[in-house]
């Protein structure tokens, strides 16, 4: 799918999975294996996210279109990100300690350097994850459950997971550890897909999954940069669409796109887990379909990114493969 | 040949190319195509470093094995290896502004994060490729050559370029420019094996240039800290080893190994460039040859080293694809 280039040769190369379905779980398109079993990471965070505002607890907390798009966020811990997570715990009356996931360092390069020079170690509100916690902390008190909101059978996660196989429309297979300690079900590239699909076209039916499911796209797309960050493939190829998408990244080479006004839903799994190569492909499977214009800087920063050296020379370029998109 | 696990799923895949050659040129064993082109990137700093020692530069600069060492290194910036580049270039009359490479973070912690602390911007002397390029400037002065050493018609680059195709023993098809603005030049898979295996059969010959082999492999034995540093797979994989054998990584998943006991070398890519594929691939092939024990911790961590998440919970593993070597 991707070819990472350097002088005369195309020095690395990227395989992958990807595939495109409808409103009615039918496949538009597919490369690779739409049966591949994959985890998808934190490209299933607005699924996560389903049961939060399904079971009422967002509105018990009256939680804002920017609380919604954090909890299908993978953010980069900026000022802007922790502040409002700060906010939400202390309104739900619950603090960092609550969460689960653990400290990570700030990807927001000023805050990173400020946090070292003053000797500030790094806590769980800056985990990428820390709005999707904050979002299984608040359906946790709505429920009056544990504090183990991470447990497999907590009533936190097993509603996530019945959310999971509804929206995939597939039993699934099991689960792995993320890296926010949380559980990341298991589903085909088909099953994810479909998913999505099901989040494009949520505003077509009226039931309680899909009014649900409508609120999350909006709020992502209302809010792309509480969704990842400054200069992040998600918030960026979101601002550069030509129609409201919601694109969200995972990790290991995982990435989705929910296109509401196509009504289709787009799974990618890079097969080495390459970010790099998953940018790249989503931007070019997103060019291909019309969503995004390939001369567009921000998206031409992901489709076509130039490699520099330590002295800032160009030395190589990342690429679609020729043909395949 | 490497496999990412995660819970009850092997999330990520990588597949790649390996040859070991005899000294005869001749291929023993291989995986994946023989004859695929690749740029070597720093696995080929050993040739890099042939033209400094043949052409009289070492000796008549009395270079100490650990120069030696560090001319085929990719070191991680720490204070061992900053001091003994610093004192190299003053001992042959040039300073850090000299070098061509660009100036790279340390990837020693204490001294990253004092740095950061001290708002000290990272120098050239800290680029992995320090050493290498601080030989580039012994031979320039040797020859009495111009300041812009990295150029492809430079002396310095044309000594190099010739090196590399006598010891592959093939035309180059062409070159990068590397992370560290030198050329790297590309050759095949097989070819970068037989040039290994020039290096381990070296001591059985008498030639200018196989003398010249011998003494930066030694030297590479020698001193395994200088070539990479603590931590490092290079460091660790030869301190391990139950023989005398040169090891060393290059950019984009590139690895190679000079087995002189056994008269082989041994080339290997990973086709997507992962650095943890190509540490995990090398160290199944030296298990396999008896090279490594898989049961020695610093062999394990590399061979099948645990994923941790941000709170320390092991969530996976890197793991040899099983019937592969």
């Amino acid at each position: 799918m991707v070819e990472v280039w350097r002088g005369p040769l195309a020095e690395s190369l990227h395989a992958g999975h990807a595939v495109i379905c409808d409103g009615n779980g039918e496949i538009v398109e597919a490369w690779g294996d739409p049966e591949a079993v994959i985890l998808p990471r934190s490209s299933a965070k607005m699924i996560q996210a389903l049961p939060l505002v399904a079971s009422g607890a967002a509105d018990a907390f009256s939680l804002s279109t920017e609380r919604l798009a954090l909890s299908c966020a993978s953010h980069e811990g900026a000022p802007v990100h922790n502040a409002a997570v700060r906010e939400w715990l202390a309104d739900i009356g619950r603090s960092e300690s609550d969460l689960i996931c653990g400290p990570q360092p700030s990807r927001d390069k000023a805050l990173k350097l400020g946090m070292i020079r003053d000797h500030e170690e790094p806590g769980r509100v800056l985990n990428n994850c820390s709005g999707k916690h904050t979002g299984f902390l608040t359906l946790t008190r709505h429920l009056g459950a544990g504090a183990d909101y991470c447990d497999p059978d907590h009533p936190v996660q097993r509603a996530c997971r019945s959310a999971f196989e509804e929206v995939t429309g597939l039993e699934s297979p099991g689960f792995g550890i993320d890296g926010c300690s949380a559980p990341n079900f298991a589903t085909t590239m088909s099953g994810m897909a479909r998913a999505m699909a099901f989040y494009a076209t949520a505003g077509q039916r009226g039931d309680l999954l899909s009014r649900s499911a409508v609120r999350l796209v909006e709020a992502m797309i209302a809010h792309p940069l509480l969704v990842a960050g400054e200069g992040r493939a998600c918030t960026l190829l979101m601002q550069a669409a030509n129609e409201p998408v919601a694109i969200k990244t995972g990790a290991e080479g995982y990435f989705i796109a929910i296109l509401p006004e196509r009504g289709l839903g787009i799974s990618l799994k890079i097969a080495d887990g390459a970010t790099r190569a998953s940018e790249c492909a989503m931007a070019a499977i997103l060019v291909r379909l019309g969503v995004l214009e390939a001369e567009h800087p921000d998206v031409k920063h992901f489709l076509n990114p130039e490699i520099r050296n330590w002295d800032g020379r160009v030395t190589g370029s990342v690429r679609p493969a020729p043909g395949v998109f």
